[in-house]
């Protein structure tokens, strides 16, 4: 009764997708049913579908290679949809099974019945709605071709109840992907051309270019070719730390982010998508670099990116090795606590090979600088805008790599959005800290209220802000999901706590309660993003100092 | 800066629309600023989004006006889709406003783009993208008549930045809504004529039909032809209680309500779809009815349901006023706490004119039988099947009906998709009371595997229902997000908690641990499923006694 849906698992398994994260219901219970004739399958519940979809991002991030989801009809699949556009602009792959009615009981008009080939179709680049047992896995072994890329996607795969139920089904092999397709050499030599002769040059690093080789092969050329080195806002997945290229990330903030281009006459992409500005403001465009500087980009998604950085650096003879950051760590911060000094004691004690989940839009403003030198880590990021995907990020690290610690720093806004995670990290024992910036508002839309032209606001629209009366308890709220959890109110007990997790295995929560930033946040803030700045050339962040704070 | 915004919302407030649940972002900042020039109206924030639409759905059930939502672009109606969907089933009005990147912004692929209209068309009979500030307020006013109906429908208004940002935009006020449709005279004929020839007649109450004026007009009729009176499955809003006429709802498990059905040979529906199993079982037809039974539908969705049953009465003669449920109340429970006696307690205690949220698929089995003689008082079912619905729904009933005492009946799996609904409660220091049954199980999935033809599922596919190690501490999670809360182990302290609660302002959670109910969960469900339809004719009831659990 369940053969449909054991040769689908086996199937998955034997191309190596051996994780689900799961959220089912009754048009699933054939899949569940047959996990235990499966044991190459772990199945890792979830109480809520976006922590699912998050936590098969994470996995992905990490290892490369798609985890699957176990999602309830539509409505399942729709309350994944906002960690899945996360994974879509994150190019992982990515594969959803979702079940559907029956197929004789899909005319009926039935409570659960909806459309979910439209649900799925905004996220994903791949969808089916498998009509037979005897075809399933046929579909199976499709929606993992597309999954895997490049670029990695996200594949939807629709199995009604009566085909995981039906006889006729047998497990499938994959046959190995072709290569990548690879980049003309008629690109290559445009891009040296270019760099060769660019006044202000500058490569833009995204997707696979953040991760070694491309990373160091990207650096080699940069410094032979004087050419700057950014990163994109929010990379899928960066390695830095100590022994690794520094690179610059790109601002969030557009008036930034255009100083840090200001001077660049020649932007080549890396697997990056243009800069563009997050949200648009009234009055101001849209686009970062200077109107006068020319883009090129080196790679489609789908291409070879390493040969084409191999090439490259051969075509401009960039053999010299690039420099590399030094290893460097804040002091212990003292005193009572803040978001600067929660950056500056994740600085001071993140581990080698930690994975760093960053989801604190304004609380984690000096983590990029106080962690540049600590030893090699991971940083994952919020590649979609939908908050509500750190903790969810961080579960599916933590399944991927057991080994490595997982530090997740989120805003107390963002937590809210899928605290279902907590729950998970117990019940698989995950080496997760999560880390919650508790300023007790959405101070990140305080700033974007004055940003977008709106320059006297009232109580009402305050209010929007404020996670106040009550304020969150998210010691309560962790230890009740079964996570051991601490408040921390001075940078001392910030530390040892942080020091305490990382040497407990299992997860932990420490509620860093944080000053609020609420009024005056963007006097207050700019004058950090400048010192985070500190990369920069000094003549051009005294410009930017004098220019906007002045 | 904020005109399109200001516009937009006077237009809302003038036609009626005075509260909106809100979980904004930058591009909905206008809206959210310009709500201090229009104190008419309440903005309701949620942290998650699937608490703002679930709410809106509670108001709109209680008030059959809508309110609005303000969600930020495709992924936060994505969050919200699961509880649209619940919304779109139950035909509610509701206005979703979803602010978009300003029009200029849209072409580039920035992280939050995503393809809103897709999204919002799975759950929305209208959406639109405003096209400019000058046409706002009449795509406004478009949006509310859609959503009005009759029926009920979910609308999508888009809102670019650009469009509440720009200058242009006027407020508009909504003309008067045409009447409804009438039904043919020759569908009222048909429908007298089969139930004066019917050998056994039932009437199927849905929607608008299980509120007055419609339910004692049907109930008279019912009792003038000798028909029987039934309710759909998951009804959006049930009138019942002492001195209302009393409706069976239609059992969820398809073998009951087949046997329910069996000896009908007439069938009315009366704003109810036709009735089908909510899932479909290997081997077994969705439809519920017996093949011989003729079916009929008095009223299209669009129609004047009131008119229609008053024709229909006159038609047949109908005067003698319905048969009453007569007040009834259980004794107080004594003993070791049960999802049994928590539903005796509340039927011990309901107050008058209470709203009953219930979302405890197998705890709640009990609760229609215990309150059905309880003071009158309105019942809101899951009408879409997507779990994550009784705390939210809760929330914008007690919005709705400030002087109504609300009481949700959630079931610890179902809590756990949409916990965020307890810190508004709290903040809007909202009267209801979430009565949690944490049986520590999904334990319907259990009951589901079974009945799809699994009858030996292994430890692997169990570990999917159990929510265990860790156990969920609901208590805490409440205290977390603000809300007052006990753990109930016995009747006594459930009902005195439950006491306490009524009489004590502003919103309480009471964890009732409840029995793991994973064990043999079949074979001690269905004798409670019997005793529930106790107000069946006693042979009838001993036929089914013997049939399923024999």
């Amino acid at each position: 009764m369940t053969q449909g849906a054991r040769a689908l698992l086996r199937t998955l398994t034997d191309a190596g997708v051996t994780v689900c994260f799961t959220n089912p219901g009754t048009s699933e219970m054939h899949a569940v049913a047959a996990l235990d004739a499966e044991p190459a399958m772990r199945a890792v519940l979830t109480l809520f579908e976006g922590v699912a979809t998050g936590a098969a991002d994470g996995y992905a991030r990490m290892l490369g290679r798609p985890a699957a989801t176990l999602l309830h009809l539509g409505c399942g699949l729709g309350n994944g949809l906002a960690n899945l556009h996360n994974a879509r602009k994150a190019r992982v792959p990515l594969l959803n099974i979702v079940g559907d009615h029956a197929t004789s009981h899909q005319g009926y008009d039935t409570p659960l019945q909806s459309d979910i080939v439209t649900v799925a179709r905004n996220v994903s680049s791949w969808v089916r709605s498998a009509s037979t047992s005897a075809t399933l896995c046929d579909d199976v072994l499709d929606a993992l071709d597309a999954a895997q890329g490049p670029p990695g996607r996200v594949a939807t795969l629709i199995v009604p109840a009566d085909v995981s139920w039906s006889d006729g089904a047998q497990p499938r092999r994959r046959t190995a992907a072709p290569p990548p397709p690879v980049v003309d050499d008629a690109v290559i030599d445009a891009v040296a051309h270019a760099l060769r002769h660019a006044g202000r040059g500058a490569l833009l690093l995204g997707g696979r270019a953040l991760r070694e080789p491309a990373l160091q092969l990207a650096a080699r050329i940069a410094q032979h070719c004087g050419a700057r080195l950014f990163a994109e806002v929010f990379p899928a997945r960066m390695q830095r730390g100590a022994g690794l290229p520094a690179v610059e990330r790109l601002a969030y903030l557009p008036e930034l982010a255009r100083l840090q281009l200001a001077a660049i006459d020649t932007l080549v992409r890396i697997d990056a998508g243009a800069p563009v500005s997050f949200f648009a403001y009234p009055g101001k465009p849209s686009e970062l670099v200077a109107p006068q500087c020319a883009v090129h980009a080196l790679v489609a998604p789908e291409q070879d990116l390493d040969a084409a950085l191999r090439r490259l650096a051969e075509r401009l003879g960039a053999t010299a090795p690039a420099p590399l950051q030094p290893a460097r760590r804040p002091p212990r911060p003292r005193g009572r606590l803040s978001a600067d000094k929660v950056c500056k004691a994740i600085g001071h004690l993140l581990p080698e090979d930690a994975i760093l989940v960053d989801e604190a839009q304004t609380s984690g403003l000096m983590l990029p600088y106080y962690t540049a030198g600590a030893p090699r880590h991971d940083v994952l990021t919020l590649t979609g805008g939908a908050i509500g995907q750190g903790l969810p990020l961080a579960v599916g690290a933590a399944v991927a790599c057991p080994q490595r610690p997982v530090l997740a720093l989120v805003g107390d806004g963002a937590a809210m959005y899928t605290p279902q995670a907590l729950w998970t990290m117990a019940r698989e024992r995950l080496n997760v800290i999560a880390v919650v910036c508790d300023n007790r508002a959405y101070a990140i839309l305080d700033l974007e209220l004055q940003r977008v032209g709106v320059h006297a606001a009232g109580a009402r629209a305050r209010a929007q802000f404020a996670l106040t009366a009550p304020e969150l308890d998210f010691v309560r709220i962790a230890e009740g999901l079964g996570v051991p959890a601490v408040r921390a109110t001075t940078a001392d007990a910030f530390v040892d706590a942080l020091q305490h997790a990382l040497d407990t295995p299992g997860p932990h929560l420490i509620d860093a309660v944080v000053p609020p930033t609420l009024a005056g946040l963007k006097l207050r803030l700019l004058p950090r993003v400048l010192d985070s700045l500190a990369s920069l050339p000094a003549p051009l962040a005294q410009a930017i100092r004098r220019r906007v704070a002045p």
